[in-house]
């Protein structure tokens, strides 16, 4: 889309990059939007963005600052970091807990240090992103794929995840949407904005499709172990003895930790397939900044296992706040959740427009809703599923309840009566 | 260029980006390839890498740790930042020290934090680039610009610097270089890797080229303030009167924290001729991960102005390294510094390679001097300067002699005699 160029001083023009002209949309744009109308009579609550970390019910056991502080004070960590990242993060830290249960191991030296899970997404489709090039990204899905595969020049084909079946993927789809030009098939298992959380089996299916398709898979598992309800995490490396596999991570969810920006790109390709990439991850990193030093010479800390009561606790937390959002929705005739989030720390909401006067979207819910009521969730329009909305679970099951109070009453003044209908 | 594809299990292939092929070099990449042919017999003495942070006689009054260790103890910043930085450390920080004897004023709105210079560079240059368009950087230079260019798809055009002049510009070249693409003039003041610091005088002559060419000026002053020997340090913003002017800067020289990976990137545009760009800079950080949460918060703690000792104490110690190698470079028959440096940490030193014997160019003279001395140097082609070698000289001024020793024995053993040569 070509974006109207500046003019100069004696009328001439300076253009700018027409993949970030005005008419864009992302996450924090629209967020942005959607805070200004915030009816300052209520307080806000922000069921729209993925950070739980400033609520106390969170913080039980967090001694993260401990190994940060320790590190801080032997001043020895204002250097430089390696390219990569140093080899005592890579290794000690990620590349052993990764291996977790993982038949084949992820080696040090192809973990890359990165600044948080967005850094890893850039890095991952700048690398892949040649002439003509394309990638399979999941709908409804997490906007900064798109972005970067558009600055890189990919594009970006959409496999759609089904919401009455466990949002999960439909194979014969990707098989018709991949081609000679594919580069790789993306996958954010626990799943961001749906909730689901992959069985093992779906994964190996979705893994022998990419065999078959000759691509590898990016896994985002930014989500990773964050499942609750009886479900279990499966990293997709996993399966890596199939296809070769790049896996996302950071330490913004699990560790509640965004602001930290440390993140983590893992090639996991036991027969070398994928020698080229790697090549080309190296060769980018070496002229891009990667996380401070002082953060990543913490990492090894806070991936111990010493921090078992925290990890704990979010996830009871997290689970009894699902709960309450989960019972809510179910009650409010106009909303519908149709499978319960079994990870992650979001669910989808779909509207039923058609009950409703006055509101012809999802992006017209979402600003109706915070300048009656002050809640804040995210358009599904924007993570590419129209008239639903994404609600963020990850804050305290009372501020919750109160959250799901006015959406209710919001729902309610706004629902057509029956006889109205009829 | 085009790259080998990988081929994967059944012979297909997985493509990477041709920006980041195998034969692409780095300043981090040919830095790894020297270090792996040091003598193991002697102690390696680096003066390739702009990094003096863990030298302790450049760490007197240096207290930078106390800011991040109070917020690191106060568990605030766990959450992520804004997209743009924390207010307080873009205003009261970052624009208020870029304000200061600069006439117009940079504002809070117009301060983005990044992930150290090296994103600022990577923002501005994917900002800026749109179909078809070129940017002006200088020669020698600084590579990251380049690679930022290729990957953004924008033409590189490369300016000389003149070294027998001070390595001013040449304002004509300029001239003839530009043309209705150009989205923009690149200078580095003071200047890595040569070491000039540019006279009031000379920058208004560039801004007015750049005002008379309609493009807007994106000064590299990350070595800002680091000037000596009586050189007087000019904010390019001071000229912003002219031509817009995109300031870029970091923590990792002056305040010697490259580890904490904290830059900004600065837009003054006082008669807003570049709107555009700043919306397409907001629209492109609202994807993209910034600087740590923790390190932003310490900024108006590092920016303060209860350092003097620190940084009065970093300019003397610079100055008497710069002393001991100007004098010793001046020793060596075959090599030759054609204007002595003003600021910066850098020297650019050209090899007479008629002069020696087994040395045909910079990385012949680089590697072998590694061989058999443990000196690293950086080859001047890595920087675009063929026969002539980087040489850093932020490093106590006992080691920097050890090293002119070592490079003297070395020219001396290549040298050829003069009777050799009649
Ligand atoms: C699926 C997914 N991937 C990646 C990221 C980005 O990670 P980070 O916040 O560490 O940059 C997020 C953040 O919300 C996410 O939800
Ligand atoms: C001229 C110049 N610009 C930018 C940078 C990059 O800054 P940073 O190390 O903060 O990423 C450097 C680093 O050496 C530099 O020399």
């Amino acid at each position: 889309m070509p974006n109207k160029p500046a003019p100069t001083a004696n009328g001439a023009t300076v253009k700018c990059n027409p993949c970030l002209s005005e008419n864009k949309t992302s996450i924090r744009g629209v967020v942005a939007q959607l805070l200004a109308m915030v009816n300052p009579e209520k307080q806000l609550i922000s069921l729209g963005v993925g950070d739980a970390s400033s609520f106390p019910c969170f913080r039980k056991g967090k001694d993260f600052s401990d190994s940060l502080l320790a590190v801080v004070s032997s001043s020895m960590f204002d250097c430089y970091p390696p390219s990569y990242g140093f080899p005592f993060a890579r290794s000690r830290a990620v590349a052993e807990f990764l291996s977790k249960g993982v038949k084949h191991g992820i080696r040090e030296d192809s973990v890359y240090l990165t600044v948080g899970g967005t850094q890893a997404i850039q890095v991952c489709l700048t690398v892949l992103a040649s002439p003509g090039s394309n990638l399979l990204l999941p709908r409804p899905g997490f906007p900064p794929y798109e972005t970067a595969c558009e600055l890189a020049g990919v594009e970006a084909r959409y496999y759609d995840l089904a919401p009455r079946r466990g949002w999960d993927l439909d194979l014969s789809q990707l098989r018709s949407l991949a081609d000679a030009n594919t580069a790789g098939l993306v996958i954010i298992n626990p799943n961001n904005p749906c909730g689901a959380v992959y069985s093992s089996t779906h994964l190996q299916q979705i893994a022998e499709t990419a065999r078959d398709l000759n691509i590898p898979i990016i896994a985002d598992e930014i989500y990773g172990h964050m499942v609750f309800g009886g479900s279990r995490f499966i990293p997709m490396a996993s399966f890596a003895h199939l296809t070769p596999v790049i896996t996302i991570g950071a330490l913004s969810k699990r560790w509640m930790l965004p602001g930290w920006r440390l993140g983590w790109l893992a090639i996991c390709d036991p027969p070398g397939l994928i020698k080229q990439v790697k090549v080309a991850t190296e060769m980018l990193m070496n002229v891009t900044s990667g996380p401070a030093s002082v953060i990543q010479a913490a990492v090894p800390g806070i991936l111990s296992d010493s921090h078992e009561e925290f990890h704990r606790n979010v996830l009871t937390v997290l689970e009894s706040s699902l709960d309450a959002l989960y019972a809510r929705i179910g009650q409010i005739e106009v909303l519908q959740c149709h499978s319960r989030p079994q990870g992650s720390m979001f669910m989808m909401v779909e509207i039923n427009t058609t009950l409703v006067f006055g509101i012809e979207n999802d992006m017209d819910f979402a600003e109706e809703l915070i300048r009656e009521e002050s809640v804040l969730v995210l358009p599904g329009s924007v993570i590419g599923l129209k008239n639903w909305i994404r609600i963020f679970f990850g804050i305290p099951a009372d501020v919750l309840r109160v959250a799901c109070d006015r959406i209710e009453s919001f729902c309610k003044r706004r629902q057509i009566k029956s006889s109205s209908i009829l």
